[in-house]
């Protein structure tokens, strides 16, 4: 019997990855379909989904075997009622690439104050703007999971000082990595740029808050490619009024895209980025969503499952 | 019997120099002092030099041993008449590590489009400016000594395609090298970015010539930060007029600190940074300056001693 998967994202996305999933699934024998369209509800065994889609009520599919998210971030999945299948989050090389290259970029941005070179084109020979070495910046990652792992590498090959930080403890080898509450006070209060990659989960709703932010490091950059919801919008422009922190570049947002309206946009020390820090890239992309399909047909265990009670 | 050596770089780094200079001689027990202001010229057996400092005649020194470099570049020393010493060139940790934090910093600028977005704080948000993977980006190191290698090195492992490029055939591992002049046309033709690192000597000065220019890759983007003179201005300006050459961030130019007056400050084009990629560090170069000093003494081959028929 042919499973059929339906494409639930954006229709633009639609005719690449039809064909690059189809010839996924041919390489591994899979006997599948890509429809775009929920007619015959019934049919579905597998939904390729992502938030930029029509889908919202997974409660119409009844035979669903997993949804499985195109995306990194699941949060909107893991709050929706109706989903009651097994969820797979999207982890895949492009995505991981593409976000070390734009963390590693926005780090040394603000490593070597780019933005006073580029904006100083009038004549004035800046060369005390020498900025210091990279060894002589302590530069902190706030989630170790695929994606902080791999943006704390590039930045530790850079030779920045790198603190690692995630709820639970993990380690990376050659890198300092902390836990907890504690850890995490202890390494925004010594790091100079702190970069933001956890999911987005009830935990971490918020925790860059005001109470937070009054232990950063004193002018500390906040780099955001986590999640909008990571961060307490008014307590972040407090902060920077404050004259606490110096200057944030963010990439994710609570509503997306930002309102033109948000204060976000008019303040001179936030960088307003338009999510383009890591997309998913069919062609990465696809062989996961195969694969995954592959081991649903044959009764194995999917690869990155989410576990719902810990949100990701 | 104490050896002299005469700081004869700018005045303002003497105080730093000093101190360290000395626990580095110390450390290798070497019977020597360091002097600012050529004061008794017969007694000096060293200099260590940089061209921002007061010296230009050389033929006052009659019991000279060396000229100990403080900077990477040094064609005027080659072309000085009155040296007629051995000269060493700087080669230390703290310059490769900054030039290859530059490079890789303003590659990644250019490869993500960031000044787009960076000025793009208008409230449209430009999710379609998402930026292709660095392994779909190629990208030319052309000068392939310790910078250029260092600089090619760090770019690969972004995954960023790299092809280096110097006169004479020199190998990296794991990076494709080509050397001569129809390695050099074939290279700048296939790269979307240029890196230029290599020595001024008289074989390179103007190779970035109207007629080079002319063969690069359309909508190319330059990055300079080897020496000012490897680019004949007015034909940069002229590429760039016609469309041919995307972008230029320059760090290095002939006349330094580059006049208010110059053109490259009115080019939205062109990218003026002011010689800040790489600077000599005395904490990581004078552990370099006193080996010299040591090796000297004792009558051992010099570290980075200039080949002047090579010219660096």
């Amino acid at each position: 019997m042919v499973a059929k998967i339906l494409f639930a994202a954006h229709e633009k996305h639609y005719d690449e990855w039809r064909t690059v999933l189809a010839s996924e699934l041919a390489e591994r024998r899979v006997d599948a379909e890509v429809v775009y369209g929920a007619d015959g509800a019934n049919d579905f065994s597998y939904i390729a989904y992502a938030p930029d889609g029509p889908l919202n009520d997974f409660s119409v599919f009844p035979r669903l075997k997993a949804v499985l998210s195109l995306w990194a971030g699941i949060e909107d999945l893991v709050a929706n009622p109706t989903v009651t299948c097994p969820v797979t989050r999207m982890v895949e090389t492009g995505m991981i690439q593409g976000m070390t290259e734009w963390v590693t970029a926005q780090t040394l941005r603000h490593h070597l104050g780019f933005d006073r070179i580029v904006n100083g084109q009038d004549g004035k020979w800046r060369h005390h703007l020498m900025p210091p070495l990279a060894s002589g910046r302590t530069v902190a990652v706030l989630g170790l999971g695929e994606l902080g792992r791999a943006c704390a590498n590039s930045l530790k090959a850079l030779n920045f000082k790198v603190i690692g930080w995630s709820r639970t403890a993990k380690s990376i080898p050659g890198i300092e990595c902390r836990d907890g509450p504690e850890g995490l006070i202890a390494t925004v209060a010594e790091a100079e740029i702190t970069i933001l990659l956890l999911p987005h989960t009830p935990q971490t709703r918020n925790l860059v808050n005001a109470e937070l932010l009054a232990k950063f490091r004193n002018c500390a950059i906040i780099i955001n490619s986590g999640r909008g919801a990571l961060i307490d919008d008014d307590a972040l422009l407090d902060a920077i009024a404050k004259g606490r922190i110096a200057h944030a570049t963010l990439d994710v947002f609570r509503e997306e895209p930002l309102p033109a309206t948000h204060r976000f946009w008019n303040c001179p020390q936030i960088t307003v980025s338009p999510h383009i820090a890591a997309d998913t890239r069919a062609e990465t992309a696809a062989p996961v969503i195969a694969e995954n399909v592959r081991r649903g047909e044959c009764g194995e265990a999917f690869l990155y499952l989410v576990d719902k009670s810990r949100g990701y």
